[in-house]
């Protein structure tokens, strides 16, 4: 059972360009609780599930495995929706990875960007794209943000 | 993508007896939500998640598939509590197969008799033993039963 610890950031306008195509990823929710939330993930060939328990702070343990794709599939059709379309770019800055999310559909026009740590209190340089922190704001969360998308806002 | 077509009975009193010792079950629940239920489904070294979706009359969509016994006990923890624990017995007759579900701790006292049906108009004879029909009263599922078990009805 693994912890993840994440901080989450806009990006200031103009700033940051994506340097490749990156990857598109379309996720979905079995469960939004936030005592477990329940996700289903495919990433071109590939398909995780990824079960999160409630956050405290920044911190909240992690539970992921790989699902065949064809389940994966068809667990979409039975997740919550719409389902979240995004384009996962990765961007290696000051020797940490940033992960960084443009969303499409409901959420377009909406992108992120987020650093996992090894531990909460690792430091780390922010790039100078990186705008407001909103590693708080639970309008933000990818499970928030499939039943109540950026468009709508 | 399976559907799973099930009718549910009581047990007549003191005509039925274990045959066996059966499998003794740890189940829990990720999602109790009837559009999306998610369960986690330990059995002695083997684990399985199943995911459903709303029932239309007797029959629901079921995706099945084994996971990590490591992941599932780590999944057991974030389900909803308490867990279901129950033994279960298989009985063939008349050529068809006859779950019957003991179920201890919370539910204790609750005996529940299933068979899954290949189509909903498959004939099929009843044992003996075999009491009221229940397949429509939603206490009985056993996503319920960890929300409100037997012993508190």
């Amino acid at each position: 059972m693994a912890t993840e610890i994440e901080r989450k950031f806009l990006l200031k306008p103009g700033l940051w360009q994506p340097a490749g195509p990156g990857r598109r990823m379309a996720q979905g929710y079995l469960s939004r609780d936030p005592d477990r939330t329940v996700r289903v993930r495919v990433v071109g060939e590939s398909a995780f599930m990824t079960v999160k328990s409630r956050r405290t702070g920044i911190s909240r343990t992690e539970i992921e495995f790989p699902i065949a794709l064809e389940h994966a599939q068809d667990l979409l059709l039975l997740c919550h929706q719409p389902l979240i379309d995004k384009t996962r770019h990765e961007v290696l800055h000051d020797g940490m990875l940033w992960e960084v999310d443009v969303f499409h559909g409901a959420n377009d026009g909406l992108i992120v960007a987020e650093i996992e740590l090894p531990s909460e209190d690792t430091e780390f340089t922010l790039p100078e794209w990186i705008g407001e922190e909103v590693s708080h704001d639970m309008r933000y969360t990818n499970s928030n943000l499939c039943a109540v998308p950026f468009s709508e806002w």
